[in-house]
């Protein structure tokens, strides 16, 4: 069986994204600033492409700027309101624990040239609150930063309270909506969202295309200096294919958005109730407020690279953590953050379903989950350790 | 007849770059940071395609960043460059007065923040020389940026002898090669160049996809923060697939070059003596030390909207000045920097021809121009004034 289940890393293009690209690769190819018609051919697909973007998230076509990706967006925006806001004198940013490292690099950047960061914590269920963000505001915050969705732990903020909050205080909010674009509801107006960033292939749309949200009249601060591309806002030769890409797939994700939740939540609940019965093992996680593909669970006394490696083997693609850091051995910064021990953190696994899972294959991957960290346990000294009364399980009132 | 004449706006993407692309956006669409065999497998091919772009470059894997494309590598080359000099208390950079606005514009944010800059004059065949950038290196002096060959004029730098010049001097060397790399031989080792940006798109590749070449012990700094990839350089899910097409294309660029020049130029100089026939038209830039494709001429009395206008109703795509500043009604800052008036920088026409054009494509394009120059001047009161002596002809001394 071959079961992926990491769709929070990137996702399987759909054959509606790859068939939107295709004719502007080498039919339309032509520069869109370009007066002629097969420039301006490519012209109005970017328009319309931008249009039905606007469409989807709830706002203007003016309001959209096409980026390389979520990263960059992310990039863009906080520095952007940054920028403005240090023009005011306000120099405070706030922002959570466990966002991205698109937005916590960004903001370690902002702290060594003089912005005061307030990181707020997510707590052990692992979402932010309106309340959190309330009490944070000073009068020299310019920018609240939280993202929609974890992308570890899937759990959900409550994003339209937490808008409401910094709309009344007159503070700039950005969110990184990179894991819940597509696949549960996002309407900046309703949500009082300022800025926003996602990117396609989290939603079967292309990679190195994403796009950036700013509420008209927010400035905009270049981060690719270049040509008149995007209002001036963003240097570089409009990439028309992989917007056309990213515009059938946001279409398509948002058409399906309902149906596939309802598949997916109870398939997500039967696979978080079937690893529940693997003893010493925890969910990450608000287990209701969570993304509709989410899974994310830590596992005692395993280490998580070879609990990958073995369900590989198994046919299961799935993660720990996120893929932007696996390269580093540190544990996820997560998982440390919703008060997860370093012991704990590294013995995590995440699994993000796609809609086209069925139950037979979730079973498959309880059944593999519980087989393997049986057997790694079986072969762990520690884990004998523990077992046999040596050492102490780690904290007793994480556990069922 | 339809001639796509604009192949410095953009490229038509060739079948093997398509070809190089599809597999990698629905079979090994894998997040290459993830660590089962299908994310492992873009792996696999996100290096090899790094090892094949190092080899066409003449330099090591190690010192290939990919990047959103060549703004972004411009951006970023300079940033980092500038950031180095600024720790070591130098803050001088030497450019040039008509580089690609991916450079001007960040070389003026730069200014804004307290770098000096000089940008060296190219002179009336439009080549900047090792003898001026010799001139105005100070020991302050960071980083000279030269473009390889100017976007809009073709002309080429001597950029192997202003190379030797910043070695000598121990500033370091950026080139954006944007235009020429893929049309003539660019080795960063035997040419001195210590960072040089390139874009895909305009070599038959994808948009939205470019490299970074920075030479190893160099720093670079991040313009987009994020996760762990490109050894935590450039934040943001690699673009597997538009990668393997930058690559493909690249080599088959490489491959071609020779037999596409030797095609190209006898064409391009038949363009060139065929325009010249022309009454009041002028070659801008050097004839002889210019891309082998690129032809720009101004036309004395003629606006350059209405020409392309006009040679699109003939089926010729061709551009005034470069796509990306299209949208402003500013004359070319490149036709001014090598000392035409404003009026005639208006009236100017690039013709990029590609290596699948024909002698008989050329000759209708000569009829064409020709045919579209004699019409809107017959219709142009202004010109009648200068045909009737009631006005001067702008600069007798540019004319054949």
């Amino acid at each position: 069986m071959n079961i992926y289940a990491d769709n929070g890393a990137t996702t399987k293009m759909s054959q509606r994204a790859i068939d939107a690209m295709i004719p502007y690769m080498a039919e339309f190819f032509g520069n869109p600033s370009s007066l002629y018609s097969i420039g301006q051919k490519a012209k109005e697909a970017l328009e319309d492409a931008r249009e039905r973007v606007a469409k989807c998230l709830g706002c203007t076509p003016a309001e959209i700027t096409f980026t390389g990706g979520g990263s960059e967006a992310d990039n863009q925006a906080i520095v952007s309101a940054a920028m403005a806001g240090a023009r005011k004198g306000k120099m405070h940013i706030i922002s959570s624990a466990f966002e991205h490292h698109a937005v916590l690099h960004t903001l370690k950047k902002l702290a060594g040239e003089g912005y005061d960061v307030t990181l707020l914590d997510p707590g052990e269920r692992g979402i932010v609150t309106a309340e959190q963000v309330k009490a944070a505001i000073t009068p020299d915050t310019c920018l609240v930063t939280i993202m929609f969705a974890n992308n570890e732990i899937g759990t959900i903020m409550p994003i339209k309270e937490i808008g409401a909050v910094c709309r009344e205080a007159g503070v700039t909010f950005h969110t990184d909506a990179v894991q819940a674009v597509g696949h549960i509801p996002v309407n900046v107006k309703e949500q009082n969202i300022d800025m926003l960033s996602l990117a396609a292939h989290k939603f079967h749309g292309p990679k190195g295309c994403g796009v950036l949200y700013v509420k008209k009249g927010l400035p905009i601060y270049n981060i690719i200096e270049g040509g008149a591309q995007e209002r001036g806002k963003r240097g570089g030769t409009e990439n028309v294919a992989a917007i056309m890409g990213l515009a059938a797939a946001l279409e398509e994700s948002c058409e399906n958005m309902q149906a596939d939740c309802e598949k997916l939540v109870p398939l997500r609940d039967r696979l978080i109730e079937g690893l529940s019965k693997i003893p010493y093992s925890i969910l990450n996680g608000d287990a209701v407020n969570r993304l509709p593909g989410n899974v994310n669970y830590c596992f005692e006394g395993i280490e998580g690279e070879s609990l990958l490696l073995l369900l590989d083997d198994k046919g299961i693609c799935a993660s720990s953590g996120s893929a932007c850091t696996s390269g580093s051995l540190d544990p996820s910064h997560v998982l440390l953050s919703i008060g997860r021990p370093h012991e704990l953190a590294h013995g995590s696994l995440r699994l993000t379903i796609g809609a086209d899972i069925t139950e037979e294959e979730v079973d498959y991957i309880i059944k593999s989950v519980t087989e393997v960290v049986a057997y790694l346990r079986s072969i762990s000294p520690f884990w004998h350790d523990l077992e046999s009364g040596k050492r102490q399980h780690m904290i007793k009132e994480f556990w069922r």
